[in-house]
């Protein structure tokens, strides 16, 4: 049981690989910042299905279908799939990966599903149960607006504070790294050496429920800050190391508001996190261009941002270790309509660059 | 890699044990053939609380507590909790869960998230990323009618095909079984050989999506039958065995309808089933008095019917061993009111009685 680390982490003996990424991205993203780095940007959001929710449903096949792609991968060669959305009982996961036919593993963590499917690909993998796996998660804007806000058409106002649903889908192949892949040309030859990955998955910190008494659904930021400060504390304490161990430490979508409320809780434990903290949420849009207030956010979020911009800079060696801690805001219009508070998760997932 | 069994299977090489059960159920199910078998039944399917859906999280929080006080283990004792439930963005899961602090996995499979559960904290125990794990779901007549149908105080007329949303919670502690326990005393000394458990888990078949075009909300029994048939036939194949190599094939809630048309379809394989089927939702109702038509569904049907049936006759030897297999209708009202299928999806677990 060498692997455990603390109370929530995990550090993995032989660490699994990220094979390859495939991100698509909506319009809007695709006119951020990040836009030149998807993998596919989508011009209409509808994709030409006859409802948003079909549309996300299109991306999340097409990304996995881009990462798999790229590893030189059939999706038979993959042993599972650990996906989620922010829909829901899930639709956009369970349309999106029909065609694939792979077993699967349903998740939700709200917009920290990619932390959650990662870890239990990286555990499944490390723990010798599958050779590759894929893990993804998925938002779109318009499927998200109508779940849990108000109709499109109705052009409501939206408080600085508020962000904007990535619309986006971020899949990952994980694999053993050192073991043949599938003979079908990988750009590196018939085996796949560690060395063609993206990025290592070294370890892993697992979050648990954190409850502030938030209940403003227009500032999730600041809901789900303490749950992204609880993880990235107990990765430190587990690890036994300080923030200085990571060139970046990368939350899902706290946005400005729950960015600069993490960096206050981090700075009251003694913690600069000012040179190492980025936030996806942050990232993906153009804030003064873009009108999206406080940030992005959504599944799609960090998914797509960690293909499109995390995994380069580690694979390129401009980062050397990250720590990447999606961060989702568990509410539903039920909870929030019965006057509920609004749990958090953040699931952290330590990333390295392959030598 | 020598767990892996066919194209969906595993097969623990050191199987994980279920140390504990805890079983919440409610009144309809306490006057049911297995309400003797409970550990707990709520006269009050409120539970005291100001709404269902936070009734529904009290029975999660409740069913835990009572595995993890059967297994002598304090909640931190704990690795991971394996959870969910069939509302939407899995609101009983996170209120349910805020109190037990454990890192947690939120999953969603419909009604086949406790097989997804299982299957999930056995690939983490027998993986040595955790020494014991809570694996649950719940499901609640009243949030999953508010849900997914029509309000109570309606009281639409349902065809004979419906089922009946199961109101409870079923948890197991799954550990390692042959190393120490906590020191707390749990009936069997300070340490907690593997014979104290209640069942091996011997090895998991993960299912995919299934889709043969159901349209009707109102028999998931049909929908889903294709699905359990699919995953009992992988794990069959997988292992290399045939049927009568389980003492029960136990589907989660396919009802009489959805039975009938498993054993069909398993007929035209050449299977005769009809000794050896039994399904948690045709289990737990009494058909001729309690009016619930086709039986029970919902996450809490097969759970609450696992740890008041199923490990009972696995501990005593009754059974030698189980094919557990929880089955789940993947259909929201927003997939439902745009007239898309029902996908279904059906998780297996092999479970063994312990000699």
């Amino acid at each position: 049981m060498g692997q455990m680390r603390g109370k929530a982490s995990l550090a993995f003996e032989r660490p699994p690989v990220i094979l390859s990424s495939g991100s698509v991205a909506g319009s809007k993203e695709g006119q951020g910042p990040l836009g030149p780095f998807f993998d596919r940007v989508e011009t209409d959001d509808r994709m030409g299905e006859d409802s948003w929710e079909l549309a996300e449903s299109a991306m999340q096949r097409q990304a996995a279908r881009i990462a798999l792609k790229k590893a030189g991968l059939f999706p038979a060669d993959v042993r599972y799939a650990f996906a989620g959305d922010l829909l829901g009982q899930l639709i956009a996961t369970s349309f999106g990966n029909l065609d694939l036919a792979v077993p699967l593993f349903g998740l939700y963590g709200a917009c920290s599903t990619m932390g959650e499917a990662m870890g239990l690909g990286a555990m499944t993998v490390a723990g010798g149960f599958g050779d590759r796996v894929l893990a993804m998660a998925s938002s779109h804007f318009a499927t998200a607006e109508k779940q849990f806000r108000f109709p499109l058409a109705y052009g409501n106002q939206r408080p600085l504070s508020a962000t904007w649903t990535v619309t986006g889908c971020g899949a990952v192949v994980i694999g053993a790294g050192t073991e043949p892949a599938a003979d079908r040309g990988n750009g590196c030859g018939v085996r796949l050496p560690s060395t063609c990955g993206l990025a290592r998955i070294a370890g892993i910190t697992t979050g648990r429920l954190v409850d502030v008494g938030a209940r403003d659904s227009m500032n999730m930021g600041a809901a789900m800050a303490p749950a992204a400060f609880h993880t990235i504390e107990q990765n430190l304490e587990d690890f036994g190391v300080d923030e200085s161990w990571y060139d970046r430490i990368v939350t899902g979508d706290l946005g400005e508001v729950g960015s600069r409320i993490l960096l206050d809780l981090m700075r009251e434990k003694g913690r600069d996190l000012s040179g190492i903290h980025m936030d996806c949420g942050v990232e993906i849009y153009d804030k003064e261009k873009q009108d999206t207030h406080a940030g992005g956010s959504g599944c799609g979020c960090s998914a797509v941002t960690l293909c499109a911009q995390i995994l380069p800079r580690l694979q390129d060696g401009t980062w050397r270790r990250v720590l990447f801690v999606p961060t989702g805001a568990l509410l539903s219009t039920v909870s929030f309509n019965e006057g509920q508070t609004i749990p958090s998760i953040a699931h952290g997932v330590v990333l390295e660059h392959i030598d």
